[in-house]
């Protein structure tokens, strides 16, 4: 039976890449895809989510817009650089005919998983503003998700805005805080693992048999630019994507356990500080704190052959007899 | 010819072991003893560094004391659990006879390296509060150190303290990311290569043909101890002979190199964050700051039969016809 997920995006062109995914995955239901600030600004994340669903034949599932700003501090701004200003690398889609789910994506997600109790994974792929909204509206969804498995952070590397933040935990630092300390099983996909999964033109190139790669292959010319610009890399690392993959397959990742602290405050604002070592000779901010799933290493080569197969849809075969 | 050296240091049982392995090892020259609080209050470090300096027959190198509290933050307290409330693991030397130098630490030390330019390197493996004010006593050091070779920090691993800070950057912080900082070469021998250096019990009672390693086994006794309770382990980490070591012989250690800036407020207070990366597409607090040489591999076997060699005395044969 295929896991219910609520996908929280800011698209975002890996935004855009991992959604994609996760559609052409039967192991992955898609219940609902709920957006935020980050990328983009949260109206057009909203735009982009629903623009996306129509272009994978999939207007059915709702999308339900969240915050557009963070909990405690300045929404610093949309990553342009990275994505474009539409957020999907200057490729336009065809302006999107349904409209978004009436009501704020913090209830959207209360009410999903108040319903389906044990059934939901949380899947946030952008800071995590929704996520702690959600919490703090209605604190029974710790016992009643399934888990949270999020992309964000950075264990044992350094962040990608600045040494210590990486962009999603940095863009609400607070938020991040709540959701790792929650109490709930929280798997995270960092940098440490989204880094090291690279994918070059060569890679691209080898989407385009399907109309879902050709897509992909073209939002990701202003992906792989940004990465040669700015870090002088033929390749462009695989964030958001990482999440669906470890939810097709776990066992793409090793993981450690412990619990992981935020910070909030100064030059190390967004870092996601990881106690390893669990054992202190004095009790400290990460005591009694819950443990939070680290992936650490990742089959790069299986994950990439996997999200291939995916895109240009080999899967299928399963389900017809066009193979 | 033998490096000259400044050995700061706030003794405790790992700087004992430091500071008999740098004076048994030809290739360095004591020429001076800072000391600071840190593992005890300062003025039982300098107590001990005399002590320590009249049981290794060195009466003759000048001790000048140091700072009593950090720069900016209210001493914490002294580490008795990890070296007993005397420093030395409730092993007792004789009461030195010899007075301190009347000059306080920073002083002495501007002095020594304004005499003696380029000739010094400064070894701190206490907290960096006496080469902070020497460097704000006297600025132009920094053009006339040989270099900074400091045990202190974690870029890699989790703290000691807790799982941000190392314990000589956790006592001042402030003054750490002064040293780090300050544009003279720094070299930092941290928990990533100081906690993969392990003496068990057979190793220290490998040491007990000579006085010098009777003593430190004398000494090891509460270490290890300390590491039983506290770790659940069955070996201490080697943190202050590893500045001696690298002054020795820096092969025994791999280098990566890049700014680090030292956490002053919050929870992650005393984390050492390295930028590893250096491409960023903006400006953040890490920008033209210098690079500092970060110890990140160690050669343990060999560290420690270096170790091992130096006090049990065998260079000694290089002077003497004993063996």
């Amino acid at each position: 039976m295929a896991q219910k997920i609520l996908f929280d995006t800011d698209p975002g062109i890996d935004d855009a890449m991992a959604l994609l995914f996760a559609l052409a995955s039967p192991e992955i239901e898609v219940i609902g895809v709920t957006t935020v600030f980050g990328n983009v600004h949260t109206d057009l994340a909203t735009h982009n989510a629903l623009a996306l669903l129509e272009f994978a034949g999939r207007p059915d599932i709702p999308v339900a817009q969240g915050a557009t700003r963070p909990l405690h501090i300045t929404f610093d701004e949309p990553a342009t650089l990275v994505h474009a200003a539409n957020g999907l690398g200057e490729v336009f889609l065809p302006k999107p005919t349904a409209s978004p789910d009436p009501r704020p994506a913090a209830q959207f997600i209360a009410e999903a998983v108040m319903r389906l109790p044990g059934e939901i994974i949380l899947a946030p792929v952008g800071p995590l503003t929704n996520i702690a909204l959600a919490l703090m509206l209605e604190p029974r969804i710790v016992e009643r998700v399934a888990g949270v498995v999020l992309m964000g952070g950075a264990a044992t590397v350094n962040g990608n805005v600045n040494p210590a933040a990486e962009a999603n935990i940095w863009h609400d630092p607070h938020a991040a805080d709540i959701v790792f300390n929650a109490g709930w099983p929280v798997t995270m996909l960092g940098l440490d693992v989204t880094m090291t999964v690279q994918m070059d033109d060569a890679y691209f190139a080898g989407l385009r048999s399907s109309p879902t790669g050709e897509f992909i292959y073209a939002i990701s010319r202003f992906y792989l630019e940004f990465h040669r610009q700015v870090y002088g890399l033929d390749v462009c690392h695989t964030h958001d994507p990482s999440v669906i993959a470890y939810l097709i397959d776990p066992t793409l990742y090793t993981v450690e356990y412990g619990p992981i602290r935020v910070v909030t405050e100064g030059i190390a604002t967004g870092l996601t500080l990881w106690d390893r070592r669990g054992k202190w000779r004095r009790p400290n901010a990460w005591t009694d704190r819950p443990a939070v799933g680290v992936c650490l290493g990742v089959d790069a080569p299986r994950m990439l052959a996997l999200f291939r197969e995916r895109i240009i849809g080999r899967h299928r075969s399963e389900q017809s007899d066009d193979f």
